[in-house]
């Protein structure tokens, strides 16, 4: 099967490295949308409209399915997706939700993410809510220890100490800093990654459907704009290289 | 005359407010690309894309000038802006550099901005270059002072300290923390704002062809994304609302 994921930039690549863990024998079409990153800073106008292009995109690729990687699409415009795709869409956050409200003990949920996801409607159900905006450009510069994450850390999960017993983490780069997270938070407050809540759908849905085949075992990258920073993130989210199978696209 | 002045996004209104200081009876028409800012950290191919696009839309606007207001499109693009422009178009590099020539006592000069504008060729006088790329985020979210922009002003200026006399602000976002770098660098240290110099470069060009009429005294704001965050944005870096003069362009 040839699994469709897209997202706003390069860190949907942490739920590819998800999906890669449960299902290495299918390929991946990847689309990042580096060239107009980040979406969780902008007007849901503009999200739907990127987020329906990059739908596009990847039904052109002749994908079976599409993985709405980016919490910010998934939660602001995943209707739109749906509507402009033939296969199947599957957004990161109903399973994070499901996930959350299966192990909390006192029903006392919060969600973290960018300004756009905080925004919405998403994670309705969740009881403390913040948006942690400086946290994706931190991360994409390489700060994922040290001082400066560690004072926003600070800022941004001081609300959800003694007010939750588990944390969603709304958007795709903070697994990276997840351990700077869990020592801040301490062993009290259980972490839900929408990563691997997703990658355990899409598991699901390829085992009830072995019927399609996929004709082409090689992943894919594309990305609407590539320099070697890009490249360097890259790897730090997937944990290995993938220069060579990177290709530069205008959608 | 009617002045066209882009930017990637709203740090440009920093070159509005000093034009506005020097030349307040002509019409401005801006144009920030805030579905696709930050420029600084893609590649020069796409800076080059971006700022083609951003050209056109001006001159379809019938400006009478052009003035690269963004630090990044002046390094890498301003021969491309030239190209697609049918109207005399400044940028902010050469007015900055002149200055920086000037007062320095010593010709040890330094330059700080994004990391697209410290990698080019641009600003190759300079004796030190360091990119400070965490910098537009933190003033995007509102981190003018305090610890967290005091942090990161140690980390990206200490190499300046003892090593220049004179350092150009060169990203348009830097003016609005100056007070902060001042106290960090202390009095020895000239900083030059392009901003400022870009200005006089104007008011002379508009003084040598007074022939050329201003046939609407509106100032108009185009961005290619709004949002009520990007009104408040544009409220500290102008120092006043133009809620009511934006309108949303799609380039």
């Amino acid at each position: 099967m040839k699994l469709g994921i897209f997202d706003s930039g390069l860190g949907g690549l942490t739920v590819v490295k998800e999906i890669k863990k449960v299902l290495n024998n299918h390929s991946i079409v990847y689309l990042g949308d580096t060239a107009r990153v980040p979406y969780g800073t902008r007007s849901a106008e503009t999200i739907v409209k990127f987020a329906e292009e990059d739908t596009k995109f990847l039904i052109d690729q002749n994908v079976d399915l599409i993985v709405v990687a980016c919490n910010t699409v998934s939660s602001l415009a995943l209707d739109v997706v749906k509507k402009h795709s033939s296969v199947p869409v599957f957004g990161v956050i109903v399973p994070a939700m499901e996930k959350a409200l299966k192990i909390t003990r006192n029903n006392k949920i919060g969600v973290v993410g960018t300004r756009a996801t905080i925004n919405s409607l998403a994670y309705e159900k969740v009881s403390t809510r913040r948006h942690a905006s400086m946290l994706v450009p931190l991360i994409e510069e390489g700060f994922i220890s040290g001082d400066e994450i560690n004072l926003f850390i600070d800022k941004y999960f001081k609300d959800f100490v003694d007010n939750v017993d588990t944390l969603i983490l709304g958007c795709t780069h903070y697994p990276i800093i997840k351990t700077e997270i869990k020592k801040y938070l301490g062993d009290q407050i259980n972490l839900v990654d929408p990563a691997e809540e997703i990658a355990g759908v899409v598991l699901n849905y390829v085992e009830n459907n072995k019927n399609i085949d996929d004709k082409d075992s090689n992943d894919k990258f594309y990305l609407t704009d590539v320099n070697p920073r890009f490249i360097e993130t890259a790897k730090m989210f997937l944990g290995y290289d993938i220069s060579d199978k990177i290709k530069k696209v205008e959608i």
